[in-house]
């Protein structure tokens, strides 16, 4: 008897991650390739984070953690919210998770059940309805756009039809790199507490900001469940290190859920990030380098003619509508690979609707190397 | 509005967590412990394993690996099915994953859609119903005992009402640490390959073997999903490092259900684990460690009148009938931790129906407690 594959197993692959596939192959082939198709910074963690990890695999045992993470690194967490949004936080509402994407599979799980409907912006991080799906919860799309700065408003959420179980904020945005002001998260949390709605705020790209300040949910509700990751700011990636903030009620039940399904988050990423959290200089100067990058591409891209961008808030992207080009942005980011050795990723991966006019290009990567595609993409369109 | 908690979130917790609690309480209190309640080793990584990722945290950016993990430890694992079990594996159907864990959440999700019923014996290692309830899926329990060796066999299938979609075996068994030999792993595979049901063989506990040789389902069929991991012979737990062996049309579904749920599994673990496969000597000298533990304990527990025990067969654990003195034993690992400090694991973790007349007791710690705990187990029980 043939044997079944889950239907729900069938979640779609990231596009990126096929631009990854040509881009490594025009490499391995000798052509040069600029990389602006990565959401990851492009130096590693920081030094202060890597000899903390070696301290650890010297002189620790490296078991199983908490299945919350180590007390000392949920401390100096709820520390880190004294200092950046003045708020007292119980550490014990800190999860720390194997990565941010962990911690979306122990909210969803923890707060939804089967059939619940979440609402989320279109343009958004693709692997969001991937795994609401992969869990049995509906995706209902917000479609924003540059006039909403590609973020959910209580107007958008007063369009839907039907009750929705939760909303997931992604402020500074991926793709988008737009931020959610003060007043705007105020009303959003408040939207969310009258219409029942569980808000979910994904802030991973928190101190990476260029415009504005990096408003956590936390400052207007305890209801939220706020994710966060080790990965962008601190620059550690792979170490698969995140946490959650819980709503109180939730800590236990959240904790159930992790001791299952991960045990917990892996011991050496998490001496490393509580090393991170001393390298404060050392990232804010990587911060600074994004920054000169943005400012390169937001003068050159509009020179190429792709002057509708969404503002770059924070985070390490800018959205670029290419739809006076063309409407097939997997053909058009495959031929800006192809002549002039700039990967990109196409919009698709962030809107399936109407993401074939869009183009997002991160600047996470070396400096040289944005500076470089900014003037190969100018002279390319504009030649 | 009051916001729900999902009913799905509410998995039970391990009741072995509440001893371990009890026994640090005891510990900070400054009364001595012996841990016989922990499934993990009781000696650190092997130092190839710790040198590699010393090494690595060096040298290496530690980035995003593939969805599957780094090439190289991929083919190293294929590798060692050619050694271990005769098998030529193609690498590109091993997946490396954050820990078993995560590797039962792939398999799970790609392999089982919601209402799908899943067969595994009751006693058996209790994240294994809470993830399937988490997912959706269904427990069917096989009722297994000494005289089945605490092992699935075709006649329990037989015995199940309606369909099955899956059956778990796990070779060695938490917590029963007893093995299916040649003959009976055959008898499984054929017997699901007859009914329709995908096959997951647990073989984390492999090579940490006292009596007959490891099994793997992949010596019978390609249709099971094997999980291994780095946490048990590699003494890795808390780096989070395991991996699958997929059957070849559930790899690219999986992949992409990894991609979104998880990324990859933490970089510098997968180094660490790529030198892990270099510590044969050191790592071979410590299960014969566990060997004279377990001897020291499968002498001095029938002296204590414990002398209903599961055959030992492999991995760190004797799974005791404790019914003749007891019909509660988690009222019985109290006591014994209050009397006599020795930490043990109450059977309703693994089995909630029976497990009432059932300890677990692990022989993972340091040989010298292990000894003493069986000294004061006997004195206790027979003083």
């Amino acid at each position: 008897m043939a044997l079944k594959l889950a239907e729900r197993g069938k979640v779609d692959p990231f596009i990126v991650m096929d631009v990854l596939r040509a881009a490594n192959q025009r490499a391995a082939a000798g052509g040069d390739v600029l990389h602006l198709e990565i959401g990851q910074p492009g130096h590693g963690a920081p030094k202060a984070a890597r000899d903390a990890a070696k301290r650890a695999v010297d002189e620790v045992q490296l078991g199983y953690t908490d299945a919350g993470g180590l007390p000392e690194l949920r401390r100096r967490i709820a520390g880190s919210y004294r200092e950046l949004h003045g708020l007292e936080l119980d550490p014990e509402r800190v999860m720390v998770t194997s990565g941010s994407s962990a911690g979306f599979v122990v909210a969803f799980l923890s707060a939804f059940d089967p059939g619940d409907r979440v609402a989320l912006a279109a343009p958004g991080y693709p692997a969001y309805r991937n795994i609401l799906s992969a869990l049995g919860l509906e995706t209902v799309w917000l479609e924003t756009d540059l006039e909403h700065r590609f973020q959910p408003t209580p107007e958008l959420l007063d369009q839907v039809a039907g009750q929705l179980d939760g909303l997931i904020v992604a402020s500074p945005s991926n793709p988008a790199g737009t931020m959610v002001d003060e007043a705007g998260m105020r009303a959003l949390c408040e939207a969310c507490k009258a219409r029942g709605i569980r808000l979910i705020s994904d802030e991973i790209y928190h101190r990476i900001e260029f415009q504005g300040r990096g408003v956590s949910a936390l400052e207007f509700t305890d209801d939220a469940i706020v994710v966060n990751s080790f990965s962008k700011y601190y620059a550690m990636t792979g170490w698969r290190v995140g946490w959650l903030v819980l709503p109180p009620e939730m800590v236990r039940p959240a904790e159930c859920v992790a001791q299952n399904l991960f045990i917990c988050a892996p011991a050496v990423s998490q001496y490393g990030a509580l090393g991170a959290l001393d390298a404060g200089a050392e990232l804010d100067a990587v911060v600074e380098s994004y920054r000169r990058s943005r400012d390169v591409l937001l003068t050159e891209l509009p020179e190429a003619g792709l002057s509708r961008l969404a503002p770059a808030d924070g985070a390490f992207y800018i959205y670029a509508d290419v739809g006076h080009l063309t409407d097939d942005s997997q053909g058009f980011c495959k031929r800006m690979l192809d002549e002039i050795g700039v990967a990109a990723t196409p919009g698709v991966d962030f809107d399936p609707a109407r993401g074939q006019r869009y183009v997002r290009f991160s600047f996470a990567g070396r400096e040289d190397e944005i500076a470089e595609a900014a003037r190969r993409i100018r002279r390319w369109l504009k030649g």
